[in-house]
């Protein structure tokens, strides 16, 4: 039989990425288009999208042999097909977009699938990642969000309405919590992600007068948290202490959910991996049921960032 | 071809119930041993378990048609088909005993399928309950303690050692937070069990002086709590509140992780129906992410008490 092929492709808010991936995860050609120049017209992005989807394949050289496309986009959900009230995407905003059935029109029928962009890192993760042959992990997207992917027995948990996953937003901080983006208040996210982490590092040179080259900076970033601590500024150790320690005794009740071998990170915030792995390992061994004391690994994916979401969706599209 | 038929199993802390069932879910004919008279002695436990089994066949008048034997067990492992370190039963407290096994060869090599006891009465609600035609939902059992059972595109939840949903033991309150038997604090089981009812009333009443008819109670107990609401008693009242309340919460995290049709509610505290509805459906519906808001079901099992446990084993009998 001739070999077969997938296109991945990821939508984020500023650019969507196109690949064309074999089986063995390697991408044999790619492209970049932007998602944020059509306004509120989903048709003309999506026109855009196939345009560059077909170019791809064209360049890859495998015309007549991708079997599907695999698509991760925020709020995009599995059952539907749909991208719906998606706030970074100007174009589905304020509207449930068909999305897969649009693009699959649009691409000679080649058949497509679509899930959100943490569900589609999970599947790559499983496919080519750090959890190749795990059957039952969770992976955390740690970015301007925090997203989720759950695998049980090996395939990604989507509940009854093809939502599920959401630990972004559990609560973490019960009492006088941070507003969040979802409008309610203390979820992980508003703690637990660049952009909470550039929050607690504001909030605290603020509440205290202790010396810290953070306050060299215009407006404190992750970035600039994760370069002072390279520098072993103590304010910034602390942060990523106080961030580990949310984030692990958190995984600690996620444990007690479904029982993973493992909680993979991935995203901007995991490259912060040296600060964050011991406050995390730490909090989650001290908070979780004593049968899983020491007994699920914390792991970084190993994927290379600019690959990674193109093939998480790619995964997808094997499924098809 | 002949009928077929399965048998239940509850294994209890003082008895255990058994069962002979129908593909429909009727009780052809059932008996009880107690668990508790056996000592440390596994095997003369399941010596006279096995008897009981072959007893209770015989009774139903279909020996040669029984397809499979389920049992829900305290710390019952549906992998390694072992109870193991179960604290209310002497002769599995400080071992595990390889019980699926060990029933199945005193019965003439039936097999035999083993779970906990929550995730046994999820795969009852599903079978023959509440959950018929669900596909994924959460089953709480609020007893003596909290237990669960996590139902996934149809499937219970086992995780990749056996022993997935512990959600008696998420964390609902981090700060100051009551002991709990499992040796953390603030879990959700050390408020909203029947002990921690009881528990609630007896703290309240220490720290008030406000008239209750629970002050002329000796040692008050869950079912004076809800005897005391039936009269119209304001401080048994606030408890209910408070402890649907916090479950409700603690639901809205759930939901963020799997998504489920529906909550459902199980065990000698639902009961309480009347009193935990409401402040259940408040709190989650004030908590959760705004996609399910007014969304997920709570449901209060519909099973007869009385065959719900053997029912609840049955069903996994089944799929052997």
């Amino acid at each position: 039989m001739e070999k077969q092929y997938v296109v991945g492709i990821d939508v984020g808010g500023q650019t969507s990425k196109i690949g064309v991936v074999d089986a063995r995860g390697d991408v044999l050609s790619q492209t970049v288009i932007r998602s944020d120049t059509y306004g509120t017209d989903a048709d003309a992005f999506l026109d855009a999208l196939a345009d560059a989807v077909k170019k791809c394949i064209k360049d890859s050289g495998k015309e007549g042999q991708v079997r599907g496309i695999g698509v991760g986009a925020p709020n995009g959900n599995y059952y539907t097909g749909e991208v719906a009230f998606a706030p970074n995407l100007a174009w589905a905003a304020n509207q449930a977009v068909k999305f897969a059935d649009k693009l699959s029109a649009r691409t000679d029928g080649i058949p497509v699938s679509l899930t959100n962009d943490a569900n589609a890192a999970a599947m790559g993760e499983m496919a080519y990642g750090a959890a190749r042959g795990m059957k039952n992990f969770i992976m955390i997207t740690l970015g301007t969000g925090v997203g989720s992917g759950i695998v049980v027995d090996g395939k990604v948990v989507y509940g009854a309405d093809g939502f599920a996953g959401e630990l972004g937003h559990v609560n973490v901080v019960r009492n006088n919590g941070r507003t969040c983006g979802c409008g309610r208040t203390g979820c992980l996210e508003a703690y637990c992600s660049a952009i909470g982490v550039a929050r607690t590092a504001r909030e605290w040179l603020e509440m205290s007068t202790e010396p810290s080259i953070l306050r060299d900076c215009e407006n404190v970033t992750s970035k600039d948290v994760y370069d002072a601590a390279k520098e072993g500024d103590a304010l910034a150790l602390k942060i990523f202490d106080y961030t580990g320690t949310l984030l692990g005794r958190t995984f600690a009740d996620f444990i007690a959910f479904s029982a993973p071998e493992a909680i993979v990170l991935f995203g901007g915030l995991a490259r912060s991996k040296e600060f964050l792995a011991g406050p995390i390992e730490k909090a989650m061994n001290d908070n979780v049921l004593k049968i899983w004391k020491n007994k699920v690994k914390i792991v970084f994916s190993s994927l290379k960032e600019s690959d990674a979401a193109i093939l998480g969706a790619s995964a997808l599209a094997w499924e098809l």
